[in-house]
């Protein structure tokens, strides 16, 4: 019996969790990476080095692969399209995946009758304070595209602001939006078979701070009601696109209701705390609905669980020189991606299970605290209440 | 900062898990395997092919490590002893691995003062007859090394069957034990580091068929105070022979008291639960064991977990085309080895975690026996009750 082979685009820390979750269930994984130094190298099953942008490379690749899934969002959805034309399994498919571009992806939401923040194209400044004119200062600018962890996302203040922003992006499509009075920001993960089985997570309320995802909780401290809806409307979406494999949905809690602020139509950030914290984690859940097997439970194993993301920070220690103290942290979950430390990039994370929200977050606090080093601690206590 | 790299010589389904919880800790995993279609080689991270019974193939292969680990008991321990002398560290040491002779391993149980069942070497039938005649037929035989999942086990009746067994297994040392009356079998998975941390898991109650452990559920159904007895034990023993790593201590309950029935100085079948149903696996705890990390929480984290193995049946269909039938049972967690199908091969495991014992086991077994399809259903439904 020949075993299933996943070919995964792309070596982040994704990549790598998802080749983790595929070794339990005989599941072969073939990544693609750009670098040998990439995070997922050391766990694929099989590794190959090149460029995903190169047409002939990718075509090549898909060809030993059952189905084809990707770690990140920059390939090039024609690309895909012409793979699964040529009879690889692409999942998510190339239509999910034009998503990537937030401007398109806002149209098509809105379009289809979700609740999505009032948005403008841009091309100028000029279009961003006309936008201004009808919503009022500040705005939010983003690039359509190849934006990520906040990466092109900028407040704009007033017209000038908007003139510096729109030529320092000259020639890039851009989004504008207001800047939303938010109660809070959550997210649903979802899991979802080409044959259509859908399964969620619970809500997950999430923490950013300058639009990078520093710490998730769950479950989301919400009306129950409200919880309910935010998963129905998750799963309308991601059956309304079509999704297949995990589909993160990004919301925020408005005095206005629900609105879909972003998806990503993979195992997300979000959801790093089903590792531990749920029957099935959603890398598994990723590598079952992508071959279209049967969904696993998605049940809360704990009260509460909470992850706290470590970043490498500005003249910080390496978190694996700091990884013993750290896991003196009696009860905490450890996860490092084997990236080189640099500033603001995402080195691993914690996750802890708790009686309560507090107690998690507080056991995770602790154990990502003493990975970043002393340096970082007073930082990380700043954080918001819970 | 340069991760840690742990060398594993050998390549089964122990490599491969304990490659699988590496991944999380960003630590390095080189595997000796002898054949490329090994249970462990997708899983490693770096993986080598040689024989560890060649002095030189395995002196270079530890050069690569900062520690050395064993996927079994069967290589040189004084190659191992050698290789420590070179400045890498083996954990479990040469000293450690010595018991796996039968006999030597109970003749430095008994002198510690550790209850073992009585025993004697034995070299012929003679010897055997000799024992029965002081303890009664029949007896149970075994060879002393190289033993393993009830093979080289026999239960022997009388005089005759004596020389029989006595016959097949000439020129090997055999260690001949009275048939005990045994009230159930259990085992205690201990983790321990050079500088003397130590934890231990729940203790686990263990179902053998013919030698081989089918299925294991905790918490085992014992007096509190036999269950701290148990625990008490395997601590002592761990201290005593100076384990570094895992170590299981399989034991019988008597009605004269609980007996050392075996050591197995590495992760073990009868710890399997703890990667869905403990805060910290055995797999991961005993990578931070040899590396001499904290060691991490022992937590069952559900009422009950229990763990069904799966074994290759004759003429039975290979698991990995039941897999998806087999995930369609919510809230079981499968683990495949990616090993070839042969009759009485562990080919898997599946846990599953519940309210109480017969919720868990029921889980795991329906799971389990859509794994081995319909000719194998009614041998599962004929198992023990619980």
């Amino acid at each position: 019996m020949r075993r299933a082979t996943v070919g995964i685009v792309g070596a982040g820390q994704l990549a790598r969790m998802t080749a983790q979750a595929a070794i339990s269930l005989a599941v072969d994984t073939r990544v693609l990476a750009k670098d040998p130094s990439d995070s997922a190298c050391l766990a694929a099953s099989i590794l190959e080095l090149g460029d995903p942008d190169d047409a002939e490379v990718l075509t090549r690749f898909a060809r030993g692969c059952d189905v084809l899934t990707l770690d990140h969002e920059l390939v090039q959805p024609a690309l895909l399209v012409e793979i699964e034309r040529g009879g690889c399994h692409v999942r998510p498919g190339g239509d999910v995946l034009r998503f990537a571009d937030k401007a398109h992806q806002r149209s098509c939401l809105q379009e289809m009758g979700f609740p999505v923040p009032p948005f403008a194209r841009a091309e100028s400044a000029l279009d961003v304070i006309a936008f201004a004119a009808v919503h009022g200062w500040p705005v939010v600018v983003k690039t359509a595209t190849g934006g990520y962890d906040g990466r092109g996302v900028f407040v704009v203040e007033d017209p000038a602001a908007a003139r510096r922003v729109a030529s320092e992006l000259a020639s890039r499509a851009l989004v504008v939006e207001p800047l939303l009075e938010i109660d809070c920001e959550l997210a649903v993960v979802v899991a979802r078979r080409p044959s259509g089985e859908v399964v969620t997570y619970p809500v997950v309320e999430t923490f950013q701070d300058d639009g990078i995802c520093l710490e998730t909780v769950v479950p989301a401290m919400l009306e129950p009601a409200l919880s309910a809806m935010a998963t129905d409307l998750a799963v309308r979406v991601a059956n309304a696109i079509g999704a297949t494999g995990v589909l993160a949905v990004e919301l925020f809690a408005t005095p206005h209701g629900l609105m879909i602020n972003e998806l990503a139509p993979r195992p997300h950030n979000s959801g790093h705390w089903t590792i531990e914290g749920a029957t099935t984690s959603q890398f598994e859940n990723h590598i079952r609905a992508i071959l279209d097997w049967p969904l696993g439970a998605t049940t809360l194993m704990a009260n509460s669980a909470a992850t706290v993301n470590v970043l490498g920070g500005v003249g910080s220690v390496d978190p694996v020189a700091l990884l013993p103290a750290a896991l003196a942290v009696r009860g905490a979950s450890i996860h490092l991606y084997g990236k080189s430390a640099r500033p603001g990039r995402k080195l691993g994370h914690v996750t802890a299970l708790g009686s309560d929200r507090g107690a998690a977050l507080t056991l995770a606090r602790t154990a990502a605290a003493a990975l970043k080093g002393p340096r970082s601690l007073s930082t990380s206590e700043e954080g918001h209440g819970i």
